[in-house]
């Protein structure tokens, strides 16, 4: 299985007043981190979404062990945990880079939609891309 | 049980290229309905970090059901679920207000400490601010 | 000249790691502000949108004079500070609704444009809209 | 002159509605293209506020001249435009790294203050990083 490091780094605007970073930015993190897990496996999900498959997301979850803070270079691990026909369950581990500290982990699930959102059976519809997502799991 | 509503309008801003609210701001909506039901409760969550307690987002959970729109005015329902002697546990429920509509449902967990974060036992520092979430659960 | 009044909470994830509003979000602001200056004047940006008529911004200035704080309550004032045939300039103002204090004074330009961005004319293409821009102004 | 270039890619929950950045993200690059350019010259911005040294805004201004959309690599230029004994102004330029389609122009200004956010003569309380101010703006 290919855990896919993505760094990046907290900036001031993603703190509150607590002084850490607040916990509704991890989602987001996580969405910069599968979009270069796909990338990293040849397919950016800006073309994925222009070649007419879609990857809402049905549902997330997120653990906040210990917090980030301002300037920290994080390393967000994303990796492929689930893949069925028509849904595909990710995994991810927000590190501080330096430290190795574990921040947060989490999960999300996609659905694979048309435009519309209508369900689509990746493996049927584009099976080349399920079978780079099967490898990814392994 | 009081499920407190709370509405909400979706600004431009919280929408994404898909033209529907971007799922990480239902995490921030979710902050919005809990404060509003503290403060329903007769507790404003700014006026207990500032008498030394607070309560950091231990894990966060949603489904997505259906894509609420721009200038949409949300119900944002919230309510006590679980209470224990230093944490509590939130259910949320995001409806259209007009359509009534379900778009999200969630939870969110938080610890009661103090303000370096170390926990803090509510049920013997606040037994009054406990005693108000305890009754909100019934 | 009608100086249309908006109030909104400061919610914690619009704080930063200094205790206050992070900056940036006083450009959302802003944008709250002025659909319901629209609203309040018949015309709801979603409507206009969907009847084809856009607004993109062309350009945004604030100047910071006091800081906003957790949980504050926000009056943002909104005016047509210009009209012209197929541009509009915004004026703000963000006080403290309690105290009265000037937090953010600012104005955005906007064009008005098809919905694939090119300019319209808005006193040819929409008179009745162009007039009720025109009355506020008064 | 520096005029230093950050790269950053655009996020989905930075696109709005009309399929574009939203513009107040922009003031949100503007923050890391400064951060990035202080520490190319040696001084990080999170240094500087532990070592007393604060810049809070004063005023920015922006012009969005073309949309950058999802995914978009962007070049964020940045350099000292003006320099006062407790003042600062920075201008910027955002173009699409490839294309070098200019985006968006802009500027920011800044006090140096102490952590009570009083104002703080720069060029007395530190006067090495007032020099290294002084001669990036050559």
């Amino acid at each position: 299985m290919i855990k896919y490091e993505t760094k990046m780094r907290v900036e001031y605007y993603e703190t509150d007043a607590m002084g850490i970073v607040h916990h509704s930015n991890y989602i987001r993190y996580f969405e910069t981190a599968r979009t270069e897990l796909f990338r990293s496996m040849g397919y950016s999900y800006n073309e994925l979404e222009k070649s007419g498959i879609f990857m809402p997301v049905l549902s997330v979850d997120a653990e906040f062990k210990t917090p980030a803070v301002y300037d920290e270079v994080l390393s967000v691990f994303c990796w492929v945990e689930k893949l069925r026909g028509a849904s595909i369950v990710l995994g991810y581990e927000v590190r501080g880079s330096e430290s190795g500290q574990l921040h947060v982990t989490g999960s999300s699930s996609h659905g694979f939609t048309s435009p519309d959102l209508k369900p689509l059976r990746l493996k049927k519809e584009a099976p080349e891309i399920y079978e780079a997502f099967r490898k990814a799991m392994e």
